[in-house]
């Protein structure tokens, strides 16, 4: 792994620095001057943050450190450069701590990250749609706090602008192609499904930390249009194998039971099958796809795999990597490339 | 009226390019190349915006392009001035639509402007929460196309993204007041009402404006903490209005018949009635306060009128006029005095 191999990935020190990061920002925000909190506004802010922006891998985060350290070439970084890359890190992090507190409400979902979601925490209910808001907000404050001063500063803030407006835009899109009117098939296709995840995943969870890196490494992100487009594919590589492990991979391993055909996801598998199937299988999509019965699940599955879907997705696994690798190889920085490689190294093959 | 003596405030003209100028700003958003739009992504954030952004009076937006006439001692602004003095304008009239929809939904609202709120309308649902987020994120994509290249450009973010802040933390404030846990009028003073206006209504209603016009002149924001004061005790007082209204307007007149007593809000009169009920009068409170039957309702509404509330609140109304024009008149510049000003002749003694 690039990233390992440069010693720094998931290091333990590294881990922690960042996580003690986290009691700093956090404390700034609980006595933020623009805002005169009660005690109760403040314990309230105190424990949704925490309950929210906490509890999760910190993938994401943790990168924008990575990144930095392998554009520098450095293994260790100063304690400002270590505090600044760390808070942009966790601006990220709380970028998905917003999307996934809305993004629970809007699915009704019960569980995350082994949790009830926020907004089923007795006293909360609706509540946590503004609690969303001000963990957005909190990263405005947080790059004001910090950045202020930098000449990137209006560039940082019109790249997490435009990364959450994709990223919104993109959940509209799932929105109203997964639940608008009446179940109909025939929408979903590779198209769509392309779009969706590319908007919705892609440029927050992969491009998103790279352009943080980027830009503290005092470069404009207008030649970056290269970088951003290889990242943009990874994240959509890295989504299309996550449909894949809903279906096929070990629940035991993944931490959760897949449920994308109950749930009449526009999954990469179900646009291979559409794209493949005849009238008669097709039909079997039609009538079974998006059922909580058991046994319609089974016909879909059973169905996935007379068409070897399996396959099908090592195929488009291999060729991802061999284009990614291609067109890494292609970028003039070779810090650049190590950046990119060790994206694709932590994912290629995942079984989790 | 200061603004109508200066020929400008809700003028035909002025009011008819305001609105044309919204055409273009939406056709701008519907064609934003940041994100690919199909065509029914398209219509749906077509019908949106129209649904939440149109149907309000533009008092806010309207403001901005009058404070700034004002501010430059100018009947007439050339083209692009009003292009840029009505973009702001609408950009408080976005963010306004985004509180909005957010607010009807965690409020269980059932009307707005005379039409369902829109998480009301069928097929609408809880995807009306991502669309408050899009709302929001308009603004950045506004703000960027027209003042990307202005040198207040970031000082324009940070407002927008300060007084968004104090709006959500003033809404946390008034969710948790209002509805945590069980009811309890001791939890209700003069400090706590104060705050929660404050910051949920008067920054993004009376200062935003004038500090958009202020931007928009070219002057430090740095430079105005006093303006900000009046403005913000001017919103404080404009919202005491409207808890009064809600009491003692009348329906016809204001469109609207009040339920803040069943609500169990924390409004200025009940904040008032507290201070001055003695033992018995308490209980009387405490027993019928935030109780849907019209019987507790005139209970309390017999309770405001033994303690004389409505004079209180004429006392207040020309106390608070008085050193607001005392305070609007200790600035050194007299545009900035028109246009508070103009503002505050634009509220005193409402009736609606």
């Amino acid at each position: 792994m690039a990233a390992a191999a440069n010693g720094s990935a998931g290091g333990v020190d590294t881990r922690e620095e960042f996580r003690r990061i986290y009691g700093v920002l956090k404390e700034e925000l609980l006595r933020d001057p623009a805002f005169e909190f009660t005690e109760s506004s403040r314990q309230w802010i105190d424990r949704m943050v925490d309950y929210n922006v906490l509890g999760g891998k910190c993938n994401r985060g943790l990168s924008v450190v990575d990144s930095y350290k392998l554009l520098k070439g450095a293994n260790v970084l100063g304690e400002e450069e270590m505090f600044l890359a760390s808070t942009l890190g966790w601006c990220i992090e709380w970028l998905q701590a917003f999307f996934l507190v809305l993004d629970d409400i809007m699915d009704d979902s019960h569980t995350r990250r082994g949790q009830p979601c926020w907004f089923r925490v007795p006293q909360v209910g609706n509540i946590a749609i503004n609690d969303g808001i001000i963990l957005r907000n909190h990263i405005s404050r947080i790059l004001r706090l910090h950045f202020r001063g930098k000449p990137y500063y209006a560039d940082l803030l019109d790249l997490f602008n435009e990364v959450e407006f994709k990223t919104a835009s993109g959940q509209l899109l799932d929105l109203i192609t997964t639940h608008e009117g009446e179940k109909d098939l025939t929408k979903y296709n590779i198209g769509v499904h392309r779009r969706i995840v590319q908007y919705k995943t892609a440029y927050y969870s992969f491009y998103l930390p790279v352009a943080c890196a980027l830009l503290l490494s005092g470069e404009d992100l207008i030649n970056y249009g290269a970088v951003e487009d290889i990242l943009v594919k990874m994240g959509t590589y890295f989504q299309v194998q996550d449909d894949y492990l809903d279906c096929y991979g070990d629940p035991e391993f993944i931490g959760k039971i897949g449920t994308d055909i109950e749930d009449y996801k526009c999954s990469w598998l179900v646009v291979q099958a559409l794209e493949r199937a005849d009238e008669s299988q097709k039909r079997v999509l039609f009538e079974n796809y998006g059922k909580k019965d058991p046994a319609c699940v089974a016909k879909v599955k059973n169905l996935y795999r007379e068409l070897n879907l399996e396959a099908i997705f090592q195929d488009y696994e291999n060729e991802s990597y061999k284009t990614l690798i291609a067109d890494i190889e292609a970028q003039p920085s070779i810090a650049v490339q190590n950046v990119l490689k060790s994206f694709l190294h932590k994912i290629y093959k995942r079984q989790k």
